[in-house]
């Protein structure tokens, strides 16, 4: 599982580092709290960190539900996918958000080989145990 | 434990299709990304995916936990009303938001005895062990 | 693991006391569902709650990963300033935007000390096993 810890670590620093955009895009733009809007930069930079947000509740619970059926060695390569495509995602927003397509599908597909792989392998047990 | 990864893989899942929502109503009123207001329709479908947001978050770590004092059958019992609720709460608020009530309560509450149960759970392991 | 448990589940309480001041806030200052704006004294409850959301999603996980590679006492006891850091962090929001910064602070040391934690006890363990 180690190597599986490792990803979900990288994920939560990509995260918080997400986050740190954000602070720091408040302060270049002069959006004060508890405002979320008034300037489309600093919105994208906030709509990539609430978008990542979404998946990275899902990605954490799944990269180890897997592994509880499959190698975790392929759920940790799943990972790596899903964070590349998470830095894709981020780096494209921010300079187009019409350009967010592709980041996004390669952070939602890992997650959903993971989700429908360990799915399988529950009803898989459950029937066949 | 293969039920309660079967309640987990549907609650994942029905999120995703929730987000899916979000997306299509972008397209059909025309809310271009970073915006995420502008339509009543469109910020319905929104609220919704966010609000799960924040009950998946809750409901994910609290079934395990039961699990590991309870017997994981009610766990996952509890998450299929859980499942239900949210799923009655996605159709009532996109119809009329003032009539999420019942779908909201219905998410809440086996979140409440799950917590609450795992709570107990912990103190009394700890108390008499 | 009963002490991360019961800081587990307080977490999770403490978060849906948040949300319910959102609700109390909604009636009081008149803003109808979906609407998420309109008054500054709600918008600043809703933005606790949402913060609270993005950091609840990192110290579960985290919690649990640590507690693999250190003793969960101390997993526990950074899961104690976490929580009393979200709650200053919560009252002076409300008061005051600007005066959120040790609040804020108090919750993301313990998770970055967390995360840290377990990302380099799973390399230690894949380097010298």
């Amino acid at each position: 599982m180690a190597y599986v810890d490792i990803v979900t670590a990288l994920a939560i620093i990509q995260f918080i580092f997400f986050g740190a955009q954000v602070a720091k895009a408040r302060g270049k733009y002069g959006i004060k709290a508890p405002s979320i809007t008034g300037n489309e930069v600093f919105e994208r930079h906030f709509r990539v960190q609430q978008n990542t947000l979404e998946v990275l509740v899902l990605v954490i619970p799944a990269l180890y539900l897997f592994s509880r059926y499959y190698n975790p060695l392929w759920a940790a390569g799943l990972g790596v996918v899903y964070l590349a495509g998470r830095q894709l995602y981020a780096i494209n927003y921010v300079k187009d958000p019409a350009k967010r397509g592709p980041g996004y599908g390669l952070t939602v597909l890992p997650i959903l080989i993971l989700v429908l792989g360990f799915g399988f392998g529950a009803i898989r047990r459950l029937a066949w145990p």
